[in-house]
């Protein structure tokens, strides 16, 4: 019988559900294991050498479902750890700097492009770096938002709060001649009605979640290894921490992907 | 010395000059060498295997410059040939059809997506296949626009004929509850601001141009192919026809983005 290999998605928590969502949405035949490291979150304040570790961990234990394709979906994650991964095994190891850099790049016309990330995505440099190395011109506004993810993984996406937060922290990059943001981690596409208004209608939002499913689409379509099943995928989920309120944001978060979809969810022991 | 391996580009004539400005935007420091075959344009009334034949002599003369990557920036090439080319060289060939299709799947909320081309590329149903390997449950309404590559080819980007000949080819397609509109064809990008006029605002139109220069870095970056070059490439641009008339084109359409950039033109024999 022919077994359908997965994509492994891996993050330290909830926050990779919204690219597990645009994979499901923008590749319907494709089967998903995905690991949430939610006893050990956030990565932000850790050091690289103990992401790192975290991130082989996990990858050791997805390595079992014989996965075609590595997602890091995780911001900190893929700048301390993509190319240790990369070099430690023989599949595609994708993260979600790059397809956000590159989708604003295909974006821009004025060349002035903004990221918004965690404190440690940011202070990381990763995107400016990314973007650099494909397009040495363009000139890139940086801006760290600590209170965002707190406001998402409370659900509050739309309230007065989540306004004024936003407006605090990012109303004064209205003044840039920027045309592109990058929502430079992977909680951020939850506050996008917000931050559009907030920014302004003639801004594009970059949601490194949907961008990066599109290149794992890209690659997995150059290498031939895209999925032709025409049965519905049944997705994996694992976390490392509480089962019960993992299961509760992740099905709230799927949404409608989930709901036709069949789903496993366990809690292995790991690390 | 490191000789920068180049990205060759070919068409049947001048329209994959709009792929060639997309990558020399999105990748500055890439090298292209082009082909456009003015001579025997245009491929789409011919059939498969010429088409399939003038794409392999032209690979064949391209391959002296020792490509990193093929991309076939022509329609009907793609829809014909492309697997025949990639079956005969060992580096990436990458077409125009498949980079358009994931846009719009990564773009579309209703699921709806609509894609207007060349006769021969409408009648190949190339756009579907692709749509549906990706998703098999998108919605795809077809259109052929024998008229919009004369307007192109003539310059005539604005004008009342081209406004009423685009409405009168596409204005019914506003009835359909699609949200995105694939340009399927090379000349279309220059006639984008009259068809989103004619479609009406709240339709993404995908430039099969931008997406396919989009995948080509994708795959480059995946593949760790990419230059890290810091001087301004010398491209080269080859045509099988009138070369003054090529010449003049490809100067009028590249514009901004050979201003710059040296530029080198000839008329070699092939075929």
């Amino acid at each position: 019988m022919f077994v359908q290999q997965p994509i492994a998605i891996l993050d330290s928590g909830v926050g990779g559900l919204t690219v597990a969502r645009e994979v499901m949405r923008q590749l319907p035949r494709e089967r998903i294991v995905y690991f949430g490291d939610t006893a050990r979150a956030p990565y932000g304040p850790r050091d690289p050498e103990e992401v790192t570790r975290f991130t082989r961990e996990i990858v050791d234990y997805l390595i079992q479902f014989r996965p075609k394709m590595i997602v890091i979906a995780c911001n900190t994650a893929t700048a301390f750890a993509l190319e240790d991964i990369r070099a430690r095994v023989n599949i595609p190891v994708v993260g979600v700097i790059k397809p956000g850099a590159r989708a604003a790049i295909g974006r821009t016309l004025t060349g002035c492009i903004g990221v918004i990330g965690t404190e440690g995505t940011i202070n990381s440099g990763a995107y400016e770096d990314a973007l650099r190395e494909i397009s040495p011109h363009v000139h890139v506004i940086s801006e760290a938002c600590p209170l965002f993810v707190p406001l998402v993984e409370k659900g509050n996406f739309r309230s007065f709060e989540t306004y004024e937060a936003i407006r605090r922290s990012i109303g004064h990059l209205r003044k840039f001649p920027m045309d592109s943001l990058i929502l430079g981690c992977t909680h951020y596409p939850f506050l996008a009605e917000v931050i559009q208004e907030v920014i302004g209608p003639n801004i594009n939002l970059i949601s490194s979640a949907e961008e990066t499913a599109r290149e794992v689409s890209t690659i997995l379509q150059d290498q031939e290894r895209m999925s032709r099943g025409e049965v519905l995928p049944v997705h994996q989920f694992f976390c490392s921490g509480d089962p019960k309120l993992f299961k509760s944001i992740a099905q709230q978060w799927l949404g409608e992907q989930i709901e036709l979809t069949p789903v496993v969810w366990q809690v292995p022991k790991i690390g």
